[in-house]
């Protein structure tokens, strides 16, 4: 039986072992999850937003063990993570409430119209309806919002398709516990074992036989473009293709006007050093690269953020890996002259995980000519380009690729339309004056952009809209009341919210 | 250079020869779609919706000479061309509509909630914006309303996408003919050359250049699995995946009760007598396999549909590479043994591209044993299964695969639930006690379903729901009024349709 090891990033001592699953248990775990799609009880949503709002209630309940494990195995901070295990309880309850008033069904009714040219309208009732298990991959740098029971599985189980979750392997303390939680809300709902379940897996074989298994219909994943990729290839190539909905990061540019500068340049400096060491640099929508202008004001603005940081604490990074694969990036990042560490750069601390935050100033010439610029740097690092025009900017801007988020710090003089219109093209999530990093789980958040930063620039994978991903449209033509799902029929018993377009 | 050649599948005499679009020719299209893209004039919503207004009155005006082509190229009787291009001239008239009322844009807009906890929510503003060119490929059965001006290219030049057609080869003077009044009209509106351009070519290397070009963004097409499941296999590959909404036709399974029969047997009959011969039975939504009961009633309506159909005139299929296909798969049909023909099968005629309608009953065993039986036959082609129980029914829909429709002839003392519960895990539409042929173009319409029906179930390809392929949300946090898009701020100058969902 193979085993993985957790770890504490803040010592690098090990803190518990793992057994994990393999090609057979997954693949088992997938026939199980399309046995209890077919179950009426599942399929029932009132039972289904009980079911959420008990897991819901399960993990505030346990939150401080929860956060315990999960900060031993993360090295997030305990304030940062008690946040993180409201936000996850919260999302659950958002989509119980969802299901509840039928807002996922975008039910539509449009009755019959014989007079209608060139050919008259039937009766036509529209729902969306699940479209089956869902193969879920936890992410590492959100274990509780986008861990075991965060965001994918939420939005999944809420939209009527059973989860298979292959759990982080950098904190499988944490998944473990967040699995029993289900496990045990899944017995208590009543709904069939199924409807959940847990796979810990170190190696991509695992993962990628999860979603080649035929039962599975759908992926969520968060994570490296590497793996999202990988993923997306793989659906892609099956027999019957699926959807992969992989959210993959990304530099999340920032332009800084010479006049947002003049007015507040301690209020700037202040949230992007705030932003670059929150939870270590490793929230998807860290401010990777910053657009400052020549001159004293940016040069001001590139001394203070750079001398701030080497003052701050070395941060923990999530495991190893992490750690190895960015101090590598950073590396390379220096010897191909695509960035210039600001001041001396700090080497890796031998104890823990720990990394020093760092400037790099991105060196001239066309920027998708320097892929080290261009690259995301999963850690306490930020990349500062320097410009002269708003023209430099957009020519800048028109060689980045799809992009979670832009931002724009401006004074109200400053003609940035050109930069926001360029930015919109290229990101999900247009911010102003303010942090990209905080991402809330709202109606009309929009989490995902062009690819590479996802893989459905469509969908979102923050929000209530992220059940969407894992529902489709059904037509019903001239049905017979007894033969259409309650939500369509003309008693509406269980008072779903309804549109009649009748056009 | 090289040409294609129309021909008169009534006669098989040539008609036409047509120059046809390079590899070359289909990269420049593309990037001249690229920069129409960014021009501000096809970014305005109402030019671009007095675009599509002038194409339609354009159509409808020019209506009998399109008719007159048109039916020489494909064997199309001229009544129900007439009703495809007023279909056609509409739903160009519908999406110039619902761009008007900005309903495309899906606008939200949720202004701050500081005391929201665990984080104070910002100013939220969301809406759709266009994802970039789009390639389109003409489908051969549909020259009107899935050609060159069709369902697909009214959609994304309604979302603000740019269009490269692929007319189909079959047709080469009708979609010739349209693409001239787009680009009149084009010209017309004054917008730049690159929002329209029209290529046709036979080869697939030429679409599938045009799928590879890094321009585009997405696909439409619909057509054969072959075709769509290639593109889709191109567009997963490329540097930038990008999605392929292909509507790829299906079996359309009809199950008939035996108190159905009992009841309307005649009108049952009429109906499917009507369907099957319908466009030569080239329509995707053609019910293609029946569920017939055991015993006489079944028996009777199997032999009525039989003599009928063998003394119905022989029907002209689209072009010869159908009837070379439609013929070698008949006689595969019979040979395999999988299906039986009743009745002599008459021999496809010598002049023009003719067959005779024709039924087969589907053999015992399962039905995905038999491959032959559970293929898409494009022709006035029908295959019935023979059942005993519903217990039986139910096992065959369970090795079916996606389906565009199903269809449930029953009475009201019928016990159909679980047949429609199993049917609606596979279509995108179900239909009672009717034809599924009809594809009204509405709001509540869904066309499409899990593949290999189309490649995005989650996705319709006919009514107005259609336009949302080729979108994606943007979300604006915290903007001032000035930076924001017209239909997000405050003003709502042009009062698009906006939703406030403060949760």
């Amino acid at each position: 039986m193979k085993t993985v090891t957790a770890f504490d990033p803040r010592s690098g001592a090990a803190c518990g072992e793992f057994a994990t699953s393999g090609v057979d248990d997954v693949r088992e775990a997938a026939r199980a999850a399309a046995q209890a799609f077919e179950s009426t009880e599942f399929g029932d949503t009132l039972r289904r937003a009980r079911f959420l709002d008990l897991i819901a209630d399960r993990v505030r309940q346990r939150a401080s063990e929860i956060i315990e494990i999960c900060s031993r195995e993360t090295g997030l901070p305990l304030q940062r993570l008690t946040v993180e295990v409201e936000r996850t309880s919260r999302q659950l309850s958002m989509f119980a409430e969802m299901v509840r008033a039928g807002r996922h069904l975008d039910a539509v009714i449009d009755t019959a119209d014989p007079d209608l040219t060139p050919v008259p309208r039937p009766d036509m009732r529209r729902m969306n309806v699940p479209i089956g298990p869902v193969a879920v991959f936890g992410a590492s740098n959100m274990p509780l919002a986008f861990g075991v029971l965060g965001g994918d599985t939420a939005s999944a189980l809420a939209a009527g398709c059973p989860v298979v979750i292959k759990g982080h392997p950098a904190h499988p303390g944490t998944g473990r516990l967040l699995a029993v939680i289900a496990a045990e809300c899944v017995a208590e709902a009543g709904l069939p074992a199924g409807v959940f379940s847990y796979c810990l897996a170190a190696d991509f074989e695992v993962g990628a036989a999860l979603a080649q298994a035929p039962e599975i219909t759908a992926v969520g994943f968060t994570g490296s473009l590497g793996g999202g990729r990988a993923l997306s290839d793989i659906a892609a190539a099956r027999p019957v293709p699926i959807p992969v909905y992989a959210e993959m990061g990304s530099l999340n540019p920032v332009v800084i006007t010479e006049a947002a500068l003049r007015s507040r340049s301690t209020d700037i400096a202040d949230t992007i050093i705030g932003n670059v060491t929150a939870a270590s640099g490793q929230y998807c929508t860290k401010p990777g690269l910053l657009f400052v202008p020549a001159g004293t004001a940016g040069d001001a603005l590139v001394q203070t953020v750079a001398d701030r940081l080497r003052q701050a604490q070395p941060c923990p990074l999530l495991s190893e890996p992490v750690k190895v694969r960015l101090t590598a990036a950073m590396e390379q990042l220096a010897s191909s002259g695509d960035g210039t560490p600001v001041g001396e750069s700090t080497p890796p601390s031998d104890v823990g995980y720990f990394v020093s935050p760092a400037v790099y100033v991105v060196g001239d010439g066309p920027l998708d000519a320097m892929p080290s610029a261009i690259e995301e740097y999963f850690g306490p690092i930020v990349l500062i380009r320097r410009y002269d025009s708003t023209d430099a900017v957009l020519e800048d801007i028109s060689r980045l690729a799809g992009q979670l988020t832009g931002t724009v710090y401006s004074d109200p003089g400053d003609d940035v339309s050109r930069i926001v219109t360029a930015l919109c093209r290229r990101v999900g999530r247009m911010v102003f004056d303010s942090s990209p990093v905080s991402v809330v789980v709202t109606d009309a958040q929009q989490h995902g952009g062009p690819y590479p930063a996802s893989t459905a620039a469509w969908s979102t994978s923050v929000g209530s809209q992220a059940i969407f991903r894992f529902l489709r449209p059904v037509v019903f033509q001239n049905a017979p009341q007894g033969l259409l799902p309650a939500a369509l029929r003309d008693d509406n018993r269980r008072s779903v919210e309804r549109h009649r377009n009748s056009r």
